[in-house]
């Protein structure tokens, strides 16, 4: 009984329990652990324990009488369906609302005069501990940092941290060793005035050290932390990582250089040891003057606000500045560039295998539902050469599932395919060379078995999305130039009909990483954020706009481009280019070719003939003969239709 | 011989005489007044009386062993010519690079550990405060405010304060009565969180009070301080304007609402007078515990700092924000939305007029130069209805002048313009009803008297740049977009050759007041800083794409947009899209119809017929004629040429 978690009623009132005699009059609870990964591990699911509520993004506020769970608009259902909405206000937001938060808190904070609001120091990042206090303060209240959180207390239950294994990413992956990338990341941080760098994000620390984990869903990272010395007056760069050693194989450990001081937290799962081994260390440092790069988005607040007393103490001091290493790993090397390629050809012919099966599945008229399709194609992609895993959880929906953005098809919500009907998938693969993410919206049987009005309208927006696409994937652009610069070319066929897409139109992917990985985007720029990095030459983005009807259909067509240089005799700028990278047809049914310019239609049947060229050859006769009719030119449809027309 | 000002020399050798005195190692000598105007009054011309430079943007730093002047590339030539270089390295640097002071300043301070740099807090807004802070601090150094400006000292007959007369704007024009202004700011201002409200920039204030000034060339404000009290428990709001009160004219003091207190700081000219009592009113104010909503980019730091420790005390508080005048102003209301329709005939007018004129020297063989031309076209102007200035000094550039993005022609530079190049005139008029600004480019003489390979490179890129023009004419875009995410637009079709322009696509303009007005404009977005403010239905914007050959040619198309609603049945958003303003012909002579499609031929086609209905009855048959012909369709030339290139 001991080990039983409390009902959420107990759960509440234990809390606010602990929180009144703590001398706080409530607490914020995010869905965020110390790493700031989009996944969280089982034991940083705080929000989900305490109501219920298992979406990707929220937050909860618990005052002394009336508690609520914030959300955005993708997960108004699910709250209402997951919460106790006796015990928790069920409150939806627009995405990334300063705004609705400070009217939220106006409220809850009137009668209070100067509420002290308690928020786990370990878990926000400095940037939103910041933005909180600043709300609170703005009202009159005050944040008071938890450096034990209340909820672990009333939680017996709560699951061990992650430890799986670490392996190395060898050279032939990975393209240039730790040791080079330690040379250029102590650079980096030396030019932003720093002489030493806090490092707690997992793709980073992976990236620097050729080593990957799968401590995370969907992300091969482990759980570890890490301080970089940049070495001054001629003495080489030095790295403590702290970690459980027992986790590292032996190819892990073997593969590290001499300037990575291993601290061994082991053994395994033993977090908090881990955590205090590492704020001890940061400390001793701290008392010895260093100059410290953070960064305010993904450091813990908790690690970081400790430090301040001693380093003015000892005439170092805080810089804040961006995690070099998330600018640097995110311009591939040639290696990574030679891997991505070969990888979107795997994931390519997987792609191909699984919609030729899908073409056969129609017309044999026995069409799977939604989850046993993700699954199919699950396993096509698992068959492929160094595929280990998916990058995320695929989206599989079909007819009106597919205006759900991010669906998740549940053994509950799946519904089959079926005929006339759009199905949207998204999916994509964790390769040993690359990482890989690719949607195709397809017309599920054949344009006759789809209801006529209904089919119109799925062309129609399915082809301005394509010239979205296509004018993303065709652009030309000066050096420098930002991806929200180029955002509004793959809205504009769209906005000419007054539609849109709520998402951004690109984010960056990592290697054998993250799947969503800055520092660039393409995307809507918001007049309260700065702007995304500028692209450049080697960086991976996807091209992904998208049309959403909600309770009918939704479209959405994705290619991972690659950032090239691309010189021609006149040009004044250094420009750029993109390079498609993802081989998969796009489906010739849903596009209306009279909304087609003979550029777009010229750059539809090029881009189908290299699908065929690089991947028919791989796949078997039958799935060649599907390939064949889904690369053919356009302008050989078009004339059949000009034809059937004419004879009409 | 005591009024006479001492020599460069002198000048620098006292200043660091004076600086030393005061414990300072060095000093930054900004390009700036306390009201952050564009255009400054010579009183606040320091940086010219110490450095001879007289360029729009600039800076200047003195340290004991070395001094510097910094300026953007486009000054380069000029700060080799004003300044001393013996005395003053000349430096450019790319707009707003942080990045490249800070690199400079590590230079300079390498030497002297903890330089205490002085600032004159009077004329540094606090963001530009904080920048040089923190830069400062970052190298180990240290700024410090001046209250007292060192160069006053040394500028013996320094100019006294403008001191113009103040007029109302009458509400034929403002449209909107102050009293109902006040209680709209007012609202704004308690929205965040505030209860009072510092006001410093000239425009805000003209617009508040409907008045208008004459202190700064080419825009018609006074230069005056405000506070603005929020009323709360029921009272009515309160504005305290601090102003010399001889310089109001009958109907100016007559429009002043019971709302206004007016704190006479006159007589005229005596600009330490009123400074001094406004900062006595706001130190009083600050010890009654005030929240005080005060704009970083605009308020000087001199006029914020010194309140803080009294607001501390009396539990008062400074919240950061927007100045709320500069969103309201950018919306016209349908009073200003009218004078700028109105504005636009008169300034078409004029425009077509000159450009007929032109026409007419050029087949005359008496082509005026640079100068001459623009005076003309000033006279012109003046003589329209309403129209009482010109809104900046008129950019005249023939041939390779052209070229020069704010090119500005004096005698001495001035060349003729000449057969078979191109003419480059940017202006715009101040009317009582509206402020203009248009830029057109046109070839003198006809096609057949130009060098062959030149006018195809030159019609290239004016086409290139008239498809930017159309597309962003064109763009039909949701509710909440940011003119960055339209700024693309209008360089794809540059960039497709590997061409830009290194300016921004547009601005947002006042109404009879600065030509150059947030919060909006359209523009590339820079990652260092925030997008700025969405489009609004109401809101003007230039239209402005360019290109500049250096030593050849240059282009720009310039028409005024006003953003509206444009609902459509089938539209899923609140669609918004542009009316072009601007009445004056673009350059058959200069398109090259091969690179435009349709669509965009009939564009051009439609404006043409509308310039011509709007602008013709009011022009002499001579004008009348050559606007004709200017506004021909395009598919009337586009059939001569081709049934040219048949017969050939």
């Amino acid at each position: 009984m001991t080990s039983q978690a409390p009902n959420h009623d107990d759960k509440l009132t234990l809390l606010r329990k602990i929180l009144a005699e703590r001398g706080l009059d409530g607490m914020i609870i995010l869905h965020n652990d110390m790493y700031q990964n989009e996944y969280l591990p089982p034991a940083a699911q705080q929000l989900a324990f305490l109501t219920g509520f298992t979406g990707s993004a929220g937050v909860a506020v618990v005052l002394p009488e009336r508690a609520a769970v914030f959300s955005d608009g993708r997960y108004t259902l699910q709250m209402a369906e997951q919460v106790d909405q006796k015990r928790f206000e069920c409150l939806s937001y627009p995405v990334n609302t300063e705004d609705y938060l400070t009217k939220y808190w106006r409220e809850l904070t009137q009668k209070s005069r100067t509420p002290r609001i308690g928020l786990d120091a370990m878990q926000a990042s400095l940037s939103l501990r910041d933005l909180y206090s600043n709300i609170l303060t703005k009202l009159g209240g005050e944040l008071v940092d938890l450096y034990e959180n209340p909820i672990h207390s009333i939680w017996p239950g709560r699951p061990a941290a992650p430890a799986a294994q670490i392996v190395a990413h060898g050279l032939d992956y990975a393209g240039v060793a730790t040791r080079d990338k330690i040379a250029q990341i102590a650079q980096a941080v030396t030019t932003e005035g720093a002489d030493t760098c806090l490092l707690t994000t997992p793709e980073s620390i992976m990236w620097l050290l050729n080593v990957r984990g799968g401590d995370i869903d969907y992300n091969p990272v482990a759980l570890s932390l890490a301080v970089l010395h940049c070495g001054k007056n001629g003495l080489p760069a030095l790295l403590d990582w702290f970690v459980e050693a027992d986790r590292l194989d032996a190819t892990a450990r073997d593969s590290l250089p001499s300037a990575i001081k291993l601290h061994d937290t082991g053994p395994y799962g033993t977090e908090t040891a881990k955590i205090q081994a590492f704020k001890t260390h940061l400390a001793q440092l701290a008392a010895t003057g260093i100059k410290l790069l953070v960064e305010k988005e993904t450091a813990a607040s908790g690690l970081v606000l400790p430090l301040e007393t001693s380093l003015d103490a000892s005439g170092g001091k805080i810089i804040y500045g961006r995690d070099p290493i998330t600018a640097a790993k995110a311009i591939k090397n040639p290696t990574e560039m030679a891997g991505a390629q070969a990888a979107h050809k795997q994931d390519g012919m997987a792609m191909c295998q699984y919609l030729a099966w899908l073409a056969g599945c129609a017309e044999r008229n026995e069409l799977p539902d939604e989850v046993a399709a993700a699954d199919y194609l699950k396993n096509l992609r698992l068959q492929r050469n160094l595929c280990v895993g998916e990058s995320f959880a695929t989206i599989s929906g079909a007819a009106h599932h597919a205006a759900v953005v991010h669906y998740h098809a549940t053994p509950d919500s799946a519904i089959k395919l079926s005929k006339g009907e759009i199905y949207l998938v998204d999916s994509g693969g964790q390769y040993l060379n690359a990482t890989t993410d690719v949607t195709r919206t397809i017309l599920i049987g054949q344009k006759s078995e789809a209801d006529g009005d209904k089919l119109a309208a799925m062309q129609e927006c399915f082809t301005r999305v394509l010239k979205g696409h296509i004018a993303l994937a065709t652009a030309r652009f000066p050096q420098g130039t930002s991806g929200v610069h180029l955002d509004g070319l793959a809205r504009a066929a769209l906005w000419q009909v007054g539609l849109d897409y709520i998402h951004g139109t690109g984010h960056g992917v990592g290697s054998y990483l993250a799947v969503h990985e800055g520092p660039h985007s393409i995307s809507t720029p918001y007049p309260q954020r700065k702007a995304s990095a500028a692209l450049e030459p080697g960086m991976l983005v996807t091209n992904e706009p998208g049309y959403y009807r909600k309770g009918a259909f939704g479209i959405r067509i994705e290619s991972m481009l690659l950032v090239r240089r691309d010189a021609k005799p006149k040009d004044e700028h250094e420009m750029l280019a993109f390079d498609t990278l993802t081989l998969v047809p796009i489906d010739h049914q849903l596009i209306d070719l009279e909304l087609l310019t003979a550029t777009e239609i010229a750059w539809i049947d090029a881009y189908h003939r290299r699908v065929y060229a690089q991947i028919a050859p791989e796949l078997n006769p039958s799935e060649q003969t599907w390939l064949a009719a889904a690369t053919r030119p356009l302008t050989e449809t078009k004339a059949e239709t000009d034809h059937g027309k004419k004879s009409q």
